[in-house]
């Protein structure tokens, strides 16, 4: 079995990696971030989407993004109720990059070369980091950033497995591997006991996949 | 005058990169981690640093490298004290590309595109994310990466003004300059009081530059 990290938010996205990772014979290794995000919501529903899909280990690394702000998710900025021109506020500047790195950090350690993340560049609020191009380009960063790439010439692979697919279509691939989404959380305003807002841009991206899927969709919703 | 995010440990190196930031003409915004590093001291150093050179603001962000662990600054490993074969056991795990991401954050909330990094590729100690091919492949990343790059057509800059200088010619160009080297912290062990060890490999290769140029080293050793 090879080790791969795998991204893990707690989202809807991120949990169907995750069961992508293991079916294609990975030993996943669950990263998560506290990162001052509004909803620690979020670190609680990846807690359990790790432990039922089966993470071998599953980290919550500590890091410091509201010092920074510029983003609804990570200053006193509202979040948006209605559809926005261009990208939107709730674009947490340089977040994947910042990710992907400690990943890499991680990979280094584990001696792994696999990490994954779910991002999507179809069904989504067009974060410039969500990109194919811009998974290509860490890869191309990775091995020449890490003390693996250069002295045992590793290649890293980012993988992206929901990249181009529909949030209908990933949906389907998460139930047919057993991903329980109603653990899962996607709401970017959650209220205190987690429930969804509905009508941010990730609730109602999520909403229309279930509804073109056909299924109630399982997480709780404000009345 | 531009603003530009400079990453400051509290060593020498990123000490003179503050200086040659200023004297280009930018207006400098220091940033520094708190990265479980064994040596906090190297923290105030920054501190008094920044403070000494003119930063326009001093950011230390809290980030979390000791829960990966794999390098001798950030687990129970112990420190060299001769020199090794190969990337040396202080090597942090993508700890450049880390810190560069977190200064990527920084850039898009201040509306900068320059960020300067104190690496050096003459005299060092072999880390590949050191090496002129490493950034120049973080830049292309942070071009694809941002929502400056991708809506205002932003084009990063990683200022490396170190990277091809050996150690006595950083240190003439910091002096040149007014740095007060008496205020860095270069050493991988200090002890408690911040005292430098004066035989790890950062230690040694100081102390060369220092005696090369032929000035005494202000910095504290331990007797």
């Amino acid at each position: 079995m090879r080790k791969a990290v795998v991204l893990l938010s707690g989202g809807l996205d991120s949990a169907t990696t995750l069961a992508i990772a293991k079916t294609e014979g990975f030993d996943p290794y669950a990263l998560s971030f506290r990162y001052g995000q509004r909803h620690a919501v979020e670190l609680n529903a990846a807690r359990e989407v790790g432990a039922q899909i089966g993470a071998v280990e599953h980290k919550i690394a500590d890091i410091d993004l509201r010092s920074f702000g510029g983003s609804a998710l990570t200053a006193d900025i509202p979040v948006p109720t209605t559809p926005s021109e261009g990208i939107p506020v709730t674009y947490v500047p340089a977040r994947n990059t910042i990710f992907l790195s400690f990943a890499l950090a991680w990979c280094e350690v584990l001696g792994a070369a696999d990490i994954f993340i779910g991002v999507n560049a179809v069904d989504y609020s067009g974060y410039p980091d969500c990109r194919p191009e811009f998974i290509r380009a860490f890869e191309a960063l990775a091995d020449l950033a890490t003390k693996a790439g250069v002295e045992d010439g590793a290649k890293f692979t980012v993988h992206a497995p929901l990249i181009a697919m529909s949030k209908a279509a990933i949906i389907r691939r998460g139930l047919a591997l057993g991903v329980d989404y109603g653990l899962t959380r996607s709401c970017y305003a959650p209220d205190a006991e987690g429930s969804a807002c509905g009508i941010c841009d990730s609730c109602r991206i999520r909403l229309a996949g279930f509804a073109e899927v056909g299924t109630p969709d399982p997480a709780r919703y404000r009345k």
